[in-house]
């Protein structure tokens, strides 16, 4: 799947010293496609990317900074793969704004970088309209303070907008009695449990239902590394796609 | 594991016409060391019983009759294995009260002839004050009226039990911003989710956490076949444990 | 998703007193936008089909029935729905040449009814390309002759096909000492593995795995009810899909 | 479960520069009840461990120098925790004999030291008897070289004896006509099936199924952390059972 490139695609790195940041360099220079040309922290100057020849930026810093870090790559021709979240409508609609005028230029907002929880995601949206029923179950860490999971809330709209868009009913429920908490939360109509256990890290199941039969999609991210190569098929398809895209499904080949 | 019998065990089976009974019916004609001598349904005489020289009685009859069929049963010598539930502790007492006069006859009364879902429960107990954290999801198809379902309540109340004995802390969880309802309802201190499935049937896994780890019990309960072997395990022992038994788990080898 | 129809579709259904047969009786009775107009078994005469003016034909027959009950229906101008085997490349091709002089007729002949397990071997293939492993696990009952199943056959040259296209390479595997068996058979480069145990029915795990991440695709199929959603949706949509049409993929929505 | 200690326990770990030794080092720096006292690597005098006063030590160094440092610890009186391989018939006959002459002073020696995996493995063995079918499944990252795991030949053996003390027959399998490899491996009569997956560290399942029911045991270790638990349970339980204990599983309330 990757593109041939006739040089290596030069690669700057932003929020080099943070967790996500230090994995995106390690990843780089194990790209035998791309060379690392700069790994900035904070308080680094910008002007080092121009310096550098940077070809695409990888933004992985703090909402704060993310709007000018892009900004800044955008106006010297740079594309952009961001992993930085806080990219409300104002500041995409401020980007596109920008991208209009450098119409060659691609940038990626991708709110999540793990392929296999992009691609579960978008599938079990997709099948949820030939079941019945549909719950999800998200586990992960117990140190996580807030329940359900962002990409759950994220599923379960997605599932329930493409239910919508069916006509399929509401999943059945006979239940007339229940200890408060149960059935789990209410998202759209997707009921969404919330399990929290230590040695786990991030991890989803989408179940959906039938007459005699179930189909489950589960993903399980175990550790960082696993944003990677999401992150290097950003680089590699940014150049390809002009403007701005939200989320890494724009980039991946799901029609089946 | 089957004890030898010289003869082939009579046995009667009381609430013939059930789904339940029908089930029994057909598994103690179909094993080679038991004879069928007895179905009876609403409405027959017990006396048909000593007329068949039952020696064990399977009653799977409703909560209303099993008292009167098992005092019957006792009173002619015949040991009895129970799965209707209705014994509240008034009933279990004037039972053990009648079986002190005939010591030489076995009553099981079983709230579960799931041989995969009583082991799994055990186990899980018991494994469970090695971790950290604990939590159970149910899962049941959409026309079951309660949540969560009885079995795990049970299953949380006996975790909970060997937890405390063994002064184990809390299962740790930092959630501060809920969706109501996502993190399970709490059945003594453990977290118990219910998923509601077209399809299914009846399903329980109970999840243990540690530093880099985690153990899972998984039971799912395909069809009512899965109870039978259960009842022809309890007529296999009930002769050999005099007196009241509650609970197959008392006629199974656990000790590891 | 269901198409409004004015009146209700006019359903035959042939080898009525099969299993399969049996079931979609019951399917086609039960569902408010059809009329169950004639049920035949072996020996009936097609003729039935015409007197009871069937507008759709579900043939659930055997091999050496079924191209003349398609042939058939085909000539009469009824749209046929096809879940007998027995359809090799000859047959195939004799029924095109047939259509080609019915040019308003569908037929559908689908291997596999089971709408979970023709979405999750559509979607593991598609997803596979992005990821470095993938391993299959079919689990079924222990009465089953054949290991792998069919169907791991046919989704494990689905994803070696998806692979090759993109390019991917093997699957790394580091072993260089295995008992005979351990790493399952391989099917265009595919291992796959096949579980057999008492209370299964038809399961089959699609596993694929990256840095630091795992995508499971599971399909549990508890009952022959779960071909029924298909053999409706069969129904529902052949009349607008003239022609012949493999596999019920060709009537589902899968693009994302 | 923690014992209490009127002093903190003094505890050395050999091999501290290692990856396992590392680990056990930190695990003994966090836990309120124990105090480092000594952390050696290769090369360092085993004298170092009386003169810091160590009454517990752990071994988690090479084949080759594990029997004289565990020689040296009982010599010293002190207790002693082995993770090093190495331990063949002669080994564990001699240090017996030296056991015998410091009665009061206990070795454990753990082949694993996760809990989780202990416990499976014990619990599935044990259930294994009551269900007709048996079969394990073991995933591990594609970098292992040898396919099946050590721990499912362990399990898979555990499981025969016993099936076999309780006379129970062979698991079904009505195959005949299979492609090599399928079913898997056959250990003392139960098939074991291994999986190789990039992004995966070492998982295991025990599957039993019985008329309509499944029972699963499944195993997952993330990371190396997962065996620290399992450390500390020994060093906190070796004073309390003097002699030699070959399995953690001595030291565990498995007990139903």
């Amino acid at each position: 799947m990757t593109e041939q490139h006739p040089a290596p695609s030069r690669v700057a790195v932003l929020g080099a010293n943070g967790r996500m940041g230090a994995e995106a360099v390690k990843a780089v220079e194990a790209a035998s496609d791309m060379t690392l040309v700069a790994a900035l922290g904070r308080g680094d100057s910008l002007d080092q990317l121009a310096s550098a020849g940077a070809e695409f930026v990888v933004d992985l810093t703090v909402p704060e900074s993310t709007e000018a870090n892009v900004r800044f790559a955008v106006e010297h021709g740079m594309h952009a793969v961001v992993g930085t979240t806080g990219w409300d409508s104002s500041r995409l609609a401020a980007l596109e704004a920008l991208l209009a005028k450098h119409p060659e230029t691609g940038v990626l907002i991708a709110p999540n970088f793990a392929l296999g929880s992009v691609l579960a995601s978008a599938f079990a949206a997709k099948a949820s309209k030939y079941f019945e029923s549909v719950e999800i179950i998200e586990l992960h860490h117990p140190d996580k303070v807030d329940a359900p999971s962002g990409t759950a809330v994220r599923t379960a709209q997605l599932i329930a907008a493409e239910r919508a868009a069916a006509q399929v009913p509401a999943s059945p429920d006979a239940t007339t009695s229940e200890l408060a908490g149960a059935r789990g939360c209410d998202v759209d109509g997707v009921r969404v449990h919330s399990v929290r256990l230590r040695g786990l890290v991030a991890h989803q199941e989408v179940l959906l239902g039938g007459p005699g039969e179930q189909l489950t999609f589960r993903h399980d991210s175990f550790d960082r590394a696993s944003f990677m190569p999401g992150v290097l098929l950003g680089i590699r398809n940014v150049a390809a796609n002009p403007g701005l895209t939200v989320g890494l499904d724009g980039y991946l080949d799901l029609g089946v």
